[in-house]
């Protein structure tokens, strides 16, 4: 299938192109970006003329078949070129060019612009593809032959995960959250400044612990009549930034409506099959659980899996709760909760017959 | 007055050097350290003969007439010399030295060997110096001249004094608590490993969250009848270390008994005031309210006020409780935390006659 | 003396706010910034209404009364309604301004703007005053009543005083100079951002090589006719960024056409007396020279002397040259290497009657 | 062939086990670490008793066939049960230890106890294999039937790589360097001390200049009559230590006796073949040039061509010197410079029929 990714010169883009490195369904056949590159081709594009930088910032060099495909605007391009289209701009922008696009083809973005809408699912697969109908529901009502496709918030991703093994099993009623959130995840323009983050931590990102507890109940919802109803879980988070480059890793409470001991939670999550094993960029496991109470660390466990599985560690019982379970769990922000994490949700609608 | 360090050359010991710096009632009139430098002046205690290196850590460098003094084996070490002593050694030998130390003189002490004895209370200026009677009955009961009176642990510390106001407005019930630790807290002997901390967060500090828990209640318990009575609260803590040099950050969400709003919560907050004002060490207020959401930030509010000050913000309501505050806390771990806590405990008692 | 800030908003016009704080002699009376701000008083400037965060970077907050002066656009700014104007803006609109601006008053400048023209001296402080009457010819030249008066690169600072008393003992034929910088020193809009230098170093600062290179060997030139005659000193640098928040270490080797020892070095760096110790931003030593190997260190040496002091340590030969140095070196780059320099470059031009 | 790792617990050792994970001429048959790990499977061995923490550093996890094996205590170790020795153990106990092993085995080490023997080459692969007939000399003189092949100092390694086609092509003659080193060269117990690195630069590692200095002669040297002559070149170093942690980087500039553009320096550089292309743990490459000015840089670089690639960029003329040239590198300090380079230099001993 011909793959387009918009936004490709900015940093989620970037790994967009990264993790469809040697795919074997999807290949890369258009790029779009700003005005300020179009006309030029991918490789002059992250060239900077004045100081001969290369803007690019994944670990791999980007293959050369894509650094010499051309660049169009953004504004300009044309969707019916492709079979599937990437997003990696900016939510604002992402409001009416996505739109634009589904309207033949099926958008898969990383941008907040229609998580919240009535018919779009936030699909995390391994999670809740069975909310993944509700495309059909979308596709119908707006007359779309396409459909946009929003994959949650990167620190929502990894919390979700982890709690719907535990949520089966014991219903999760009340989340406590606390983030440490890599600097990654704030982007690259400017993204997070070094003078605010060496030597710190920054205790607010405008937007997020809403964004963690809105998402989290719609993902554990349950599909309705043409739309989700979000399940009754109140999340209350603190969202801050640490000085780590990738890795998001958050210390969570959870509040059980049944009993479930840490030894019971460390076999069901080991257990927890996501029913998309098969799938080029699936992890082979959903959830990695650590008995090193030193673990999860960001810069050890990131990149689990390839950087697709949610490391979990120091379960314990919380006395907060009368079916209380702490733990701490690290997820990789750019790879299943941001592009990466977006190639598996095609993937899995490709498997299940959407594209 | 005369007073001590024990355990010198240590981080800790470095730190109550430099808290008594200039003091206007108490001077430095012996030191004490490990057998290894026992016989030196404390000058030539803190060079590395091998490499040259000059092993002090604290910005400014210390006093001219202490490095003259003759360093001590702890072991050897004469209490009745001195009028205080300030001990910043192990908790392991502190079992058996402070006692000895005890029963000629008051020994203010950063180690964790005497907290939880029944007849010791956990004193905090400003917090519960009403819980301080109790030394006098420590002093009967054991045949002691002096006393062990213990300092809590740095992380307790931030968080009692930012959680007092609300406990006597709203009575505090539960509190879930993530902290985001300076890795100065872990000393240096090796303390964090660089290896273990850059670009990383490790989410276990061992002993730390059974601390904070047990330490909290007895702060914000009553003095019974020979006896702190602790509080009924419930403390379930995350305890994780940041790559932060200085300063404690902890996320707090507290279950109050009575409404508060985050207004109010401020308000008595801003009001708090600890009856130490007048005292050397302290700071001229107990608590600082930010507005500004970014706010506290270890690396700029660490420092505010000489480190003695705990700075919270981001003040709002926490839909877990029926009456709920949310709130992030920055607190200085080796000023108020530690040594200079302990400077400001002996200066309250010195008032209050306990000297 | 009645004193303007233009460019006051950004980090270096921060820190010029910052340096004036409690000035005995100059007082701030008028701010200028971009467009933005114009119209709104400081404090309301500094405040970003989208997130609430107040954008202010020293460790202390501005003073008050600073907070209340209104801002106006740097390109209406009337230099006549003060004495003294400080610029902290960027070198290209600094062309035209600070021209305008030196008709009627004298410029102290951190832009690169006027360094290199033949007419203006590139003054430090302890240094090279000896090069000031050039301002004569400047203003007679120019027909100004004031003058414009660079300070030179911020990693030119240290190096030029480190070298000065060496120079004048034994003649300084060539430098080879590898810089570790911190990232103050490239501002905040962006600055650098935290994905480029999180556990990494940088190795290239555009265009701050040749600074390093041109400036030195003028500051330690001579005055001649109507111009600075530089001195014959191959400079040759590389220039890279370190994830270190403030502070510019540099590794310095030195070839001297006349014999010096390392012992004979400390000493003359010791005594070297910048004939400035009076003025109030003064440090009380140009220079301050470690005998332990492991320093100078920039988080533990910057703050030394108010950041005023270049710190030296490592002196011993270098075997590279017939009669060589080796040392490094730790300079402030954001106090003596900026506003702070340029305050003192102020102090010493109104003592000897400039202003 | 069977393969011992002396030092197995630490993290030199550790790297070890990394560095044959799959190997294919290579298996690990035996451990041998401290007293306090003997007796134990080595993956007891990593647990500690009393936090439960797995001291493990490597990105992926030790392979299960290795976690079972037995450790032995170093002193303990039988050599001829193996057929080749890698040492990772400290330099003191290595100078009696080794020369035990190495009566029977082949030993590579990474300690620094027999590299300036005068019968003892300072093998890199790709660079000065030509000297590896002095082991012969060695094993005759000795008596042994084994010998002892140290690998250089880490900050050497890419030094010497890079040195190496210039030394060939227009004769090296002096080198000022300037390292910034990352933290896991170190080592780990307790290796950097995190609050000696964070925000800051270390001016000093002490003996590292001197090594760099004295094996760079030697590795460029030429086999005399059973010794090296060290080659006539003097170098100049400054080793510091940065906030890094993987990935040394080092700041250069060389004197040659012959003129050599940077143009032709890159292109003698990108042609370097070592002649040991077709071993398992050889670089593609033994050097990647770059043309973007901000590379190489240590986070980006060090893990090209699995470690094993130095990355040189920034080459220009250096005016210093008559035919001067300065780049910067950066070189992996725990594959090439450590225990993969060991591999690779065993790797190529075999080839050439000396093991």
């Amino acid at each position: 299938m011909r793959v387009a990714i918009v936004g490709a010169t900015g940093i989620a883009g970037q790994q967009f192109i990264d993790a469809l490195r040697h795919h074997p369904w999807f290949e890369i056949t258009a790029l779009a970006a700003s005005e300020r590159s179009a006309g030029r081709s991918y490789g002059e594009a992250l060239r900077d003329a004045k100081s001969g930088a290369v803007r690019w910032w994944c670990a791999e060099a980007p293959p050369a078949e894509v650094t010499r495909l051309p660049v169009v605007a953004g504004s300009d391009f044309d969707a019916s070129s492709v079979d599937v289209v990437f997003s990696a701009i900016e939510s604002e922008p992402a409001r009416e060019l996505e739109a634009r696009w589904a309207v033949v083809r099926p958008v898969f973005s990383t941008a907040s612009a229609y998580r919240y809408e009535e018919d779009v699912p936030l699909l995390i697969p391994g999670v809740n593809l069975a909310h993944a109908p509700l495309l059909r529901a979308q596709q119908k009502r707006r007359g779309w032959r396409g459909f946009v496709a929003p994959i949650p918030n990167c620190t929502t991703t990894g919390l979700a995960i982890a709690l719907a093994p535990l949520h089966r099993r014991a219903r999760v009623e009340k989340v406590a959250m606390t983030s440490m959130q890599g600097i990654s995840g704030a982007g690259r323009s400017p993204g997070v400044v070094a003078l605010d983050i060496l030597d710190n931590v920054v205790p607010y990102i405008p937007g997020e612990e809403e964004k963690v507890a809105k998402e989290t109940a719609k993902i554990l919802g349950t599909l309705g009549n043409e739309a989700i109803d979000p399940a009754p879980i109140v999340v209350s988070a603190t969202c801050t930034r640490a000085a780590v480059l990738e890795g998001h890793t958050e210390a969570v409470s959870v509040a059980l409506a049944r009993p479930c001991s840490p030894e019971e939670a460390a076999a069901i999550m080991r257990e927890y099959v996501g029913g998309i094993e098969e799938l080029p960029s699936a992890p082979r496991h959903m959830l990695t659980v650590h008995d090193d109470p030193f673990r999860p660390q960001p810069r050890l466990d990131r990149d689990a899996d390839g950087g697709m599985t949610t490391s979990v560690g120091r379960l314990r019982p919380d006395a907060l709760w009368t079916h209380g379970l702490r733990f701490v769990l690290v997820s990789h922000n750019t790879k299943f909760g941001a592009a990466k994490g977006a190639v598996l949700l095609a993937e899995a609608l490709r498997r299940d017959g959407y594209l």
